[in-house]
């Protein structure tokens, strides 16, 4: 029995208004159903001339003479670019370089590093991003410091309610990924972060999984610090430069723990005695990867071209029907949704969970269908606004159909 | 009055052995004067089409699949290749990956951690590159250690007995620059390792100035730690990703200190706690930054197939014939030689001193003889033995001399 109404994904997609969207990327072959642009965004078709550009013409001719021709500047300006159109920051708090473990470590260990005498714990939670639980391990290992692991729910994500049973007098920090990596769930980060704040201590996200995919307002919601990575929804590239935002109103007094020469004043100046530079630069360490930053520029900018609420209102669209076809078709073949059921709840990605999970998506994988499997039981369907199709989301839901049928 | 000679030098370039090399770079402008591929080597022809093909047929076409067909390893495939042929390491010692500093504060840190009760002291030099020198700073105030400053000859370096007045049972870490950024000065590397293990100390080195430049024998020398960049005479571009080693009996018992998932065992099981990787790869932290990667394969590959012994012996050739040249039309103008005259002591470039360095140094970049400016007084004339001809000293010379005189 074949799965209907895929003349119903077909209609969605000639209306969709970000339809032209898809043709600024590279989406050869076209039989591939990519549903993992959360893990690693398709390649925009601007990026190879922008590279070659930055390689034959800033590298091969100018050489060393484009670091003060740009090279130096790109980690803000990029990050001033990304602030002030995707994550609601207004320039001079947002920089783009390292990976986005590195980036973490640094803004967690500033953190930690001016908390008042007392404050031994960290607040996080079981189920956020691998990188970040060990990065916060590091340091409490290193610092003597406890890290009091919240246990969410893994189909959603830590509430308010068990944020406020852990945070007190002894926190330092509060630390959660904005969007949950494995369920999608949107953590209430303007409250976290009150939270946070009425306790005495600081908020640090990851916006890894949420950059580029919903509107987030860094400033208005009176976030701390922020990390998050450019390759997934931001169309960077395969290990792209991550990014990090330090509020203007901590920068003087913050001071992260990598002091690099292009975190100091002066860098060229090459005195004794490090001096933090100005602003959001202090939080630099080693020299740009101008490559990296090229290609992570040419990714933001679509995004913002494109317009974030666009992007959202696609994504909850894409997410919701990923779910009514879920619930219709595969339900009764064993599987539930480990997604939050309500959209505003919901970043742009569907958890579908079914106790053989890893081998189904080997299986979706090895057949053209993209996917990926996070343990123990689910299989992430990222449904990226700017390249995927309704018609992509109907014919790979179709395919797990036909697998467990 | 002309600088006579400049046959000498085009006869010295016809029978340079390595004269093919150059045109596997890209060299236009071709009037441009070169002599600073000790701070950014030269564009590889062939890296523009391996961009490409990673670009255009790995991200494009491969997606997410790249990472299990080669990116995830490349921070060791790439380290392994350095390392056996051009830093004397066997397999599995090397890893590319971050930058130089966050490489350095890696390791540094992770020795410091290592280090036995009472050693509180890091021996390091005035003089190391800046990035070393704030990082150390970093680490020693984040765990209340001092740091010994050897104030050595500016236009050399730290000698043996030097370091050996400060070394004791105090010493946890010492740590150099094998050559020297602004002198070129060939610090002892083998006698200076042994001087901090006979303390019960350990070495590390940063190769950025000799990595491609001088054999080194890391595994030889008796290094425990070392780090050095890739964009230099690896010509892997502009921020390229540098390079770690650490010397394989040290690597069950260090334990760097930002703990990625990278770093960890098995790290797509995404499991709770942090568990070292195998060898080499517990130093990673990040995602492998792929573009960057890529790029520096091909600068380093250029630099094995030419060969360490023909590129250390060109080397000495052009540095050596900078020297005579500055003696001899030079120094009648106020301009000494900062760097050592005996070949064996100095690495690839030559440090020009003349109290205006600095404005002598915007002269000539902006007449097409690009140099660099290094406080207080040293313009350095880097001779990257794959493109710079003897001509192109020549040329650099005279251009000072017109403007001297």
């Amino acid at each position: 029995m074949a799965l209907h109404g895929r003349a119903v994904a077909a209609a969605l997609d000639d209306t969709d208004p970000l339809r032209a969207f898809r043709h600024r990327f590279v989406v050869a072959p076209d039989n591939l159903i990519y549903l993992d642009g959360n893990s690693l965004g398709r390649l925009p078709r601007d990026t190879p001339a922008r590279l070659e550009d930055v390689v034959w013409n800033q590298w091969g001719e100018r050489l060393i003479r484009g670091w003060s021709e740009g090279w130096m500047e790109l980690p803000r300006t990029i990050g001033d670019r990304l602030g002030e159109s995707l994550l609601g920051a207004a320039p001079g708090q947002v920089a783009v370089a390292d990976s986005t473990t590195v980036c973490f470590y640094k803004l967690a260990g500033a953190a930690l590093a001016a908390a008042g005498p007392g404050r031994s714990e960290i607040v996080a939670d079981v189920d956020n991003f691998p990188t970040d639980r060990y990065v916060l391990e590091s340091l409490a290992a290193e610092r003597g410091l406890t890290i009091r692991w919240i246990e969410a729910d893994p189909y959603s994500g830590p509430t308010v309610d068990e944020v406020a049973a852990v945070v007190s007098e002894r926190t330092a920090l509060v630390t959660f990924s904005q969007v949950s990596y494995r369920s999608a769930y949107i953590v209430p980060t303007r409250e976290i972060s009150a939270l946070a704040h009425d306790a005495g201590a600081m908020a640090l996200w990851d916006l890894s999984h949420s950059a580029g995919a919903i509107p987030i307002s860094l400033d208005g919601d009176g976030v701390d610090l922020a990390v998050g990575c450019t390759y997934k929804y931001l169309n960077g590239g395969p290990g792209a430069p991550a990014f990090l935002y330090v509020r203007s109103e901590h920068q003087e007094r913050l001071r992260q723990p990598i002091w690099g020469w292009l975190g100091r004043r002066d860098p060229f100046a090459m005195e004794p005695g490090y001096v933090p530079g100005e602003g959001i630069s202090a939080m630099l360490s080693g020299t740009p990867p101008v490559l990296g930053l090229t290609a992570a520029a040419v990714g933001i900018d679509l995004v913002i071209e494109a317009g974030i609420e666009a992007i959202r209102s696609k994504s909850s669209s894409l997410t919701g029907y990923a779910i009514e076809l879920i619930d219709g078709a595969l339900a009764p073949l064993g599987c539930s949704v480990g997604s939050p059921r309500a959209a505003t709840l919901r970043g742009s990605h569907v958890a579908l969970v079914h106790p053989d999970a890893r081998e189904l998506s080997r299986r979706l994988i090895a057949g053209g269908v993209i996917v990926d499997f996070r343990t123990p039981d689910v299989i992430r369907l990222g449904l990226s606004p700017l390249t995927t199709r309704f018609t992509d989301v109907f014919d790979g839901v179709d395919r797990v159909r036909r697998l467990l049928s």
